[in-house]
């Protein structure tokens, strides 16, 4: 499509895929709690031209709002991806290897797979267990291939519920996400990165409590590709383009295990 | 610029413009210092199927590593831009106006303003105040106009020194930056944003202490333009061109009275 | 009773009145979450003599765990104790006037009101309203004066369920607490400190959301009380004892609107 | 003395021993910066009664301010105190065994070794190592035997310097501090926690950065001794008493290998 090779941001849209981040917003309860405090409020210096400044703390985790999962977030075995031994890539500035820094930017082509949309709805069922043969569907419908070392965003309609922190977080009655044949799936495609719209990019059960990832040991440990997850598709899945443009900057927090982004996609006005 | 209007990724190059986040990088006094700590390291917890995942915690302020300034971040005798009481937009969390998940992420054009090329330096002097003579002598090296609605990216050099920590914070000689009168210039253009390679986009002297900041009051507050602050320019100065796309889209937190973000910078390869 | 007045340590006991602070303790949802991080671990620098040391981060406020109440912590009407204006005594600092390293330690006697007892209970109702006339009762019970300028510990048996987070917390059923009448009681007789075993010294009814805090508007901002919540007293009440040298040393964080603190009841052996 | 085995609170001094903590104050580089910062104000939150609330984010370390180290803070060749390897005691919520909550509150009786006073001065040399010969003769003049199981305060007469950050920081000119054969001494007298004035309870030169710390090893984890650091002892000094009841209850934070303390001396007035 014309926008990909070549487009004119006069006649292009540019889509917010991150979810706003707040104190309290939906989150994994394995990671520290978001929370962003004014230190300095206007009015507590004035400086001698009549001038002020408020700042603030934030507290917050590599893996909270819409974030990228460094290579390194996971072990397996206690190895990381490429074999290497978890045991000697952390430390108090944390990981030495596989940190979020470096993860390159991408800006390119990202194929859309809508998932609802093969089934009729806007949302995918709590634990539903997206499949390969979906997947493959989903890219029919695209009507784009998915290629070696470009993206992947895969849809579930869960950016419509962020603003239902129950439902969202799916402690009671679970998540809908990627079994591992889906995984093994992206895999074989070689794609550098995918991103979904879930707290995790993994099916989970009601509970959640016992479960394991094996989708983030298939990509991240196995295959070497990112995961982006708690993204905001809703927007980009309603506008039936089956690719856009995405870019994809992460902040580079040396030594982080993930860190927050602001993804934007770019479709075709 | 052929590549401004429509471009192709295959002959395009992606700079990016932030600088890496680490504990103890250099950043303001005015602001809590950036931590990065695991929390959680790979072993700590593994799972029944042999997985394990590290995660962090992350103490940081809005105003650390390259990141945008929001209009709310400055008043002037107690009012932000628009006029509007400072006191009654800021409580527990943050500000409820002009934060910085108001500043619409932007993709476009952005001019490069190289004042150290017009001294046939690298580097400016630290305590040289940028003119808007200056700054009109750097858009004609850049053979762009400063267009209104668009981003101006002014080139000091001072990424270059981003890693020694007492020159680049410039708490004993000063650092460059826009004076009043630049600030004007910048205004009087209704450009949208305005990025900088220093701490703080502002000339100071020695010591800073009793510092003043008019350029951030001109710009923020009188004209509402962003500032964009410890940008990684180097590298796109020293590719010569005048022009080129800016991706700049910083993290959403709401309230914030800025935002670390990851710009990219789009130029013909 | 000898032991206060004189008494030897060879025949005394120490018990502890903090409750142990820990990620994930029981706490107010009006507080920030207390977090403990090891940032350093034994082996992430190792000196050259074979030495290694652990060191943590700890994310916290004053009002977690075991802590006293400073009197500028509540204000009503705009006015904290001694009709000064709250927002005159505020800002990026903390309180300049009124913080808890102004509670100077206390060492002295404590009168031990033993509310459940005199149900013939260990543990009084959720939701209870504590009166005046249960004071008085208790005060007999003690056989010991409440006197001015000292402290009073009003049981309920409550931090037997620290470890019941739900049941603690009070958030379905409320919490047990004394009324405004018991409150004026305690003002009455011009104590210098209360304390109490719950989350708040006040009753609770089942939800808390509208809750509003006479008990805290009585002794903070009217009487200038201060009040130590979430003790640990059941060891205490176990005991008997109607008195007991109580030592209370807050940290002193200068302009802290409450801080931590590690109480301890002295008793004869 | 008298107020040892037995006194009179009327006849009695209570002598603070804590430094005050605040953003800013003296610390060990090797730990993160203490901040507190108000999270909520009066008026951000105003209940149906005109009562509100103010309260704080703080985030700090266990070994800022006066503080007590615990047992499991240092480890020689990969063993803490016991023998015990230290790589199986740390984890994601802190230490396992040894931290700072296994610390008894300690209630009792501290001999005062005055070093400085040894010698006529009030504030030791930056650098000074203090001897064994210096304990013995300082016990001396004490008056006071150094008993098994109890406490020892040392004096520097550095909580003097304690507004002076640079110097008391010592990192240009060092720190005064026992050597190894002074805690020879104190490990030989079988003692449960030795105090001192200065940031760490060690002689350190200048410059520190390659500091070991003999001395951490010989008390902590060779002869199972806390230390106390960071403690104002001046007021202590001054009295000229050779010894006193302490009362020393760090912060319970389970985990921690080292917390917070306000101790408190008790004299005859």
């Amino acid at each position: 499509m014309a926008y990909i090779d070549g487009y004119r941001l006069a006649q292009s849209r540019v889509l917010d895929l991150a979810q706003p981040m707040r104190t309290g917003m939906p989150q994994s309860a394995n990671h520290p709690p978001f929370r962003l405090v004014l230190e300095r409020r206007h009015g507590d210096y004035v400086r001698s031209d009549g001038g002020s400044a408020a700042g603030e703390v934030i507290v917050t985790s590599g893996h909270i709002g819409t974030h990228v999962d460094a290579l390194g977030h996971i072990s397996h075995d206690g190895l990381v991806h490429g074999g290497v031994a978890a045991s000697g890539i952390q430390g108090p500035r944390g990981l030495t290897a596989l940190g979020i820094e470096t993860f390159t930017p991408y800006v390119g082509r990202a194929v859309v797979l809508d998932v609802p949309r093969l089934y009729g709805v806007d949302v995918l069922p709590a634990g539903y267990e997206i499949t390969a043969d979906d997947l493959s569907r989903a890219e029919g419908l695209a009507g784009s291939d998915v290629r070696p070392g470009e993206a992947v965003l895969i849809g579930t309609g869960w950016s419509r519920l962020w603003n239902q922190y129950d439902l969202y977080t799916g402690l009671r009655d679970g998540v809908p996400g990627p079994g591992p044949d889906a995984a093994h799936w992206l895999a074989s495609r070689r794609v550098r990165v995918v991103g979904g719209e879930t707290i995790a990019f993994e099916r989970m059960g009601p509970g959640l409590g016992q479960a394991t990832y094996p989708v983030h040991r298939i990509l991240l440990v196995d295959a070497g590709i990112n995961i982006v997850e708690t993204m905001r598709l809703h927007e980009l899945l309603d506008s039936g383009r089956g690719e856009c443009l995405l870019i994809l900057a992460p902040l580079p927090i040396v030594g982080a295990t993930g860190a927050p982004v602001r993804p934007l996609a770019i479709i075709p006005a």
